[in-house]
């Protein structure tokens, strides 16, 4: 079967299988795993990026604060499961930042991703400039963030890195949108010779029927395996009551990752429990970030549920590339 | 009071109505009757019609699979309550259809009826041929189903049949709409000599304020009584956060069906359990199906919850002439 | 070269290709026809069928009054170039028509065409029933029309008959609509043993990009010719102050219409005039009945103008089937 | 710290803020306190208005029927938690009424705001007459209610007396709104010599980003306190599956409400729980009324939850007005 | 015939009827009398308002300037056709009103009317404050105009007063709108002891089908004849090309303006020249203002043309009355 | 005065200010200088870009044929008033185009820019590419266009190259948009350090009211001058019946082009002649590019009118300057 091209995380947070159970996903049993309020200032704590850092556990997080306000703070954990979220948002350093006084102003930040690229974290973030676009910064300690230039002009959202240089140049998946709850949107793939400047847009995948009938978004990091990059990736359907966020899986191209190798038909999870269907948006779940472990395949998603919790769910590789063989 | 003119049925599902209870109609304790995940393919299992077949029930089933695609399943019951359904979708025979390749092509298919006329029962649903509108076939045994042609032209949606042919014709009643969530839409009735050629075309009932002012649509198959056709349909709502869907009654001129002779004023169930509330879409129940005891007068409702579930819900024909004459 | 399948006119109206033009139709130079106010009560007068009768012309004309409600005119014509329309809006006979009191009811009519089968004439209109449908009336001599039952339930337009049976039913090609002013529409086919029950309904074409982006609609009734059906019909594009309607041209297959043997990529005739580009409705060519002389292919188009006069335009079928080898 | 003005009211429902809990806020522990069917008319009962009357309370109840009509109702209290409500629908006494049998005419009413000055009780309502304006009535026993004339033209919503004249004249906030599910609004300020004719508009307040980006409006009637008058406000966020109605609190001059002194940038309360998220509109907590006891600054917030049942929630003046010191 | 209640003026501009006219109201064959760049800031001038003062006239005019800003500038005729319009916008003194560097602020004011009232002229027009409402000031001498407050909350416009107290009171016409190009709206009556303070608002007309179905507003002062008040307004059409504007009449009850005696069902005058149908806004006629001649009878009407001219129109009050008679 | 930086160019096309016109731009007096259908395919020939090449004049026209399909046509002219327009579009020579196959597709093309930079002539475009994005080619003739990377990501418009490099990179003036008629915005600056990878993304200006108050776009290539980049843009404004396109000016900083030095409050020009307020879309003034001559300052502007024909207008670099002084 394939193989996950990464590090080995032997005490990544894992649950077994439920007996019984016939599906490429299931949810953590303990979900969610964020409430809402863990921090006084917190309307809500959801789409949300954890990654491996020395032996412990970090991540950035989306926390909309009372005013239901857009920020992102950071927070580790142990065990990957119980977090500590930093009560106080995010603020980068522009020092290195040209026009610092006008881009490096932060108007709100949200639905982050936390990218490990070559000596550090590269933190991608729907970044409020006159409209919506990508943001990019990179921190060592997860203390101190550096701001750097936007990466795309607006309107865009859902902007996450590979984990290496592709062909010698890193590389993006995006979401071009409008400004407001865009309702269309495919996903791109980008390049970059310096992370500054951008280009060679090619077009991935576009919308489908079903659950993915409306938009769709890249989700986690997308995991390197020998067979292509496994990519997790969120689809929205309209209902005649507003959207409905579900999540499946693609594989791409190792090179040439704008080429779509397999694709599921169905979804791998959609909004069912309560935590995922009653909260300030209903019938959202919205993945941002996975764990994995190169030994075991096993991979942990961190997914935002209603746009006010956070939970997590698990598979493995293998139950990913036989849903896509199965699917694709 | 009023009769319901058809056979007994003395074995169908029931429960009293509970103590306390002074509403018109009550829901089963045990709702739903059919869980969203009852075959490994689903998504969920709604908007459904059941009948009487032999001494068992049938039924034909909407099944949104786990693409978020709409699907129709065969379906079985001893009792009403409990139910089986077919793993794989119906694939309709359309050996003796014109154009075969074209028009039985399956595009989607939903909120089937189904309705006994003389000799054998046929199948109505929302049948996707460059848009919705009615497809219609006949099953002799709810194995093999036959394909007929559509019965409109798009774009149309809740075509119920009459259960026997009116001044000579096969009847039925729809709903003109749009390509999309249609905000508008009102009962017509359309005749028929030969189930192939539609005509004749009146119409019945307007959206009227509250409960149903958005948009109306025939339910189960009409149930005769001696003083009408006792037709129950669904009524949609528009809060500020969507489609409210709830149920009511009213009695039809046994000759002149589109004449309307009594209409309940409220609604007889409207969503408030958190099975009708809180699932793939908030706030409906939408009645598709009616099992009826001409001895009692009893009639258990099948009915959609949130898009999601199957539930049954109980009354009599003379609770409804009660309600119809308080109201209508 | 194709020939028209029909009678000869050799006195139609017409006017020479000028010198220097290359488009296969050209407008007439005398264009308006028909002024807005030909009658006290008009408004405009535009979307109108004109045909032979005896050895004058005839034609329903649609006249909208000055409280710009829409209304039929019968009008008459010896040369199809100059006309007298009646002061008075038809008054439809409902004396056969089942409900007469319900669907007899004259609430607006639109966009007639005029079409010649068997012995007498059917008009066909988008006719106000609870929405738009299409209305059916005959005449013998354009003095007394009856109403026949509405062809389609609601919502329709651009109902236009074929002039003859095809494999021994009567057929019609319509656009399905919704109840405002659709952005969407394709050209549907249906057939009826007997003009009041229609069934198997076809889907001939879809929009394209271009000038027909947004919806197409049959024009005049459909040409005849050994090659095949012979469609004028609009279409329209929407910019960002509106629609635009042009004209184009379809081969449909003489025994399934709705099979499609050629269509042209650009459009016919676009609104480019003075009295096409300022009116009413801005930008509007909109093509309702032709005149042909089997001798000679010579083809006179009726078209509204503006939604406010009414115009003429002249081709072959010469003409128009180099277009489609061309283009098709 | 800041005083009520008014009087001490040492019965006033009251349930202290639990250990542990950091907001300004807090919900009682038996809601909610009035359950949607509480009378057999009733689809729900919500956005309603508690006072003091002699020693016991009473209020105006909106309560939707059972055919979602809205309805007016009257109630009382012993204990301001557990109400009675009449079953019928207040009936408005219009004989001092000009044009009664045009402006008398009940079409609807909803979310009622009840206002002691001077010598009697004032109802304010969103009032039914060509569109959605401000009803306003008097009664002295809760008994009988005297119409008045509107006070504002179509369209206007939530209209919220002052409890005292200011500057010799009555005073009012309201919303000017549309006639749909209005996407906008701010709150105005007018006055009034005599009740019945109103002018000198004054904006008061707009709104602003996150959880009051869309519309706001004033909820229950101002307290007088001291420093200014403090309101308690709704506001309205757009998220992509419909509004969601939080309140917050602002400071008002006391001479010229109309300058905002003091603002809260955060909600004071969210739907959060099962009973504010799950009903007939998710996502709504609604405030129209408040009791306060000027001896120990304890106030009674009462309000509608998802639009289904009635809620209340405790503070104190000393919390809100650090809330506003640490947030206006 | 019906009798004009007011003062001869026997000078004011005229032309006699076409030969050959057959309609209540014909244009003036200068038309437009005021051109769009008739001062050097001007964009355009239109809906304008003209009155008699002394032996001459006065007016004030709509001035779009090329920022396209709209602004109100007060002019000048002998003749009341040749216009001299001054420069610089009105400049609004606001000594005398409350909160003058609030509500005295000018953002906006387009559509004006005037209107003599005892001792001085009164402008009203669609003022900008916090979105549309209806401004008023007066002047005595078309050099100092004197601001007072807003006559009703936003969002109003086309607020046009009576001549004179009716009751006892003033009175106006306006129609409730929304913030945008509003989509619908009626005609409303209210009422003032002193100008300051307004009430009693009472419906007067809604929409209608055809030239009047979106939305309708009354135009010049209204008329007082021995019958009734003469009204003059507008009406929208929306056509898939967006809104005309023509004009109608109706005659309201002279103690009871809000009861309608009669309405003509046609409209009055429609835009079908070219300086009405090409222009900023195309296919525009709105009338604003009107002279009288009680002892002929006469009316000259002045309204916008395409929103870019200013145009005039002749009538009698029997040539209205007959309309009226014939269509009301 | 101002003194534009770049060549002469004594033999432009030039026409003085007419006597007694006081405004800052003038309309050339034969326009529109391209018909519609210059060529045999056109629909019509409107927002191009015309260059001085040796000693003749090229340009790239935007060519709409008559499916209404968008294409890119190089053209030629002695004068740069009378051209010759190649019948054939512009086919893009691919050959050093990574992954040609894709991005190398010619969906549609419109709205060209050209500008020369240091050895080659640039043409930017409305490109498609899964939506509307930025296109770029060079050429050394006009005869052979190499296509390079697509500038941006969808979905922009209005892509402008400044003529040199501003420090150290290229540059380029740009407007984010959606996928549709587009209901907003900006103007933004990015930056290049070889064409294809761009980045340093900064807003320029945001809309304002009156004349564009909906969306702004730059327009011809900005003209350097001591002062600053004279930036001559559109704007948008919305009226009932669609959008208005005028155009304007602004000064950029040399070095900080996103900085606004002075922007003109009015209009230079909006569409008030016949052959700009009628035609395919109403009211469109679009102007591409200028010529201008650094020795009298003088400046002709190449426009599309009423998105059908091109046409001319003249202004000179000091007429801007004070039109920006007196108005900036």
């Amino acid at each position: 079967m394939a193989k996950i091209i990464g590090n080995p995380l032997p005490d990544m947070p894992w649950e077994n299988k439920p007996a019984g159970c016939t599906e490429p996903v299931w949810r953590y049993s303990q979900n969610p795993i964020i409430p809402r309020n863990l921090i006084p200032c917190a309307n809500s704590i959801f789409n949300s990026a954890a990654v491996r850092y020395q032996d412990e556990y970090r991540g950035v997080f989306r926390v909309d604060n009372k005013a239901r306000e857009m920020r992102l703070h950071a927070g580790k954990s142990q065990d990957g499961v119980n977090w500590t979220i930093e009560e106080e948002p995010i603020r980068f350093v522009c020092e290195n930042l040209k026009d610092a006084d006008e881009v490096g102003v932060f108007e709100y930040g949200y639905d982050p991703r936390v990218c490990f690229i070559e000596d550090r974290y590269y933190v991608t973030w729907c970044n409020g400039y006159h409209g919506p676009t990508i943001g990019l910064a990179y921190t060592f300690d997860f203390k101190t963030f550096y701001k750097m230039e936007n990466i795309f002009i607006p309107f865009n959202r859902n902007g996450v890195l590979f984990p290496r240089k592709i062909n010698g140049n890193y590389a993006i998946l995006s979401r071009p949108s409008d400004n407001g709850h865009t309702p269309f949107g495919d996903i791109f793939y980008s390049e970059s010779p310096d992370l500054t400047y951008w280009g060679c847009h090619r077009h991935v995948m576009s919308t489908r029927g079903g659950w993915e009938s409306t938009k769709i978004g890249a989700g986690p990091t997308p995991i390197e395996t020998d067979e292509g990059w496994l990519l997790i990736y969120h689809g929205v359907l309209t209902s005649c009551n507003g959207f409905v966020y579900s999540f499946g899986a693609a594989l791409l191209d190792l090179e040439k990752p704008w080429k779509v190798l397999k694709r599921g038909h169905s979804y791998l999870l959609s909004p069912q429990t309560l935590y995922e269907c009653v909260g300030d948006v209903p019938n959202v779940a919205f993945p941002c970030s996975c764990l994995t472990d190169s030994e075991t395949g096993r991979i942990a998603i961190y997914y935002g549920c209603a746009d006010t919790v956070t939970g997590m769910a698990f598979t493995t590789v293998d139950e990913i590339m036989d849903f896509l063989n199965r699917e694709g």
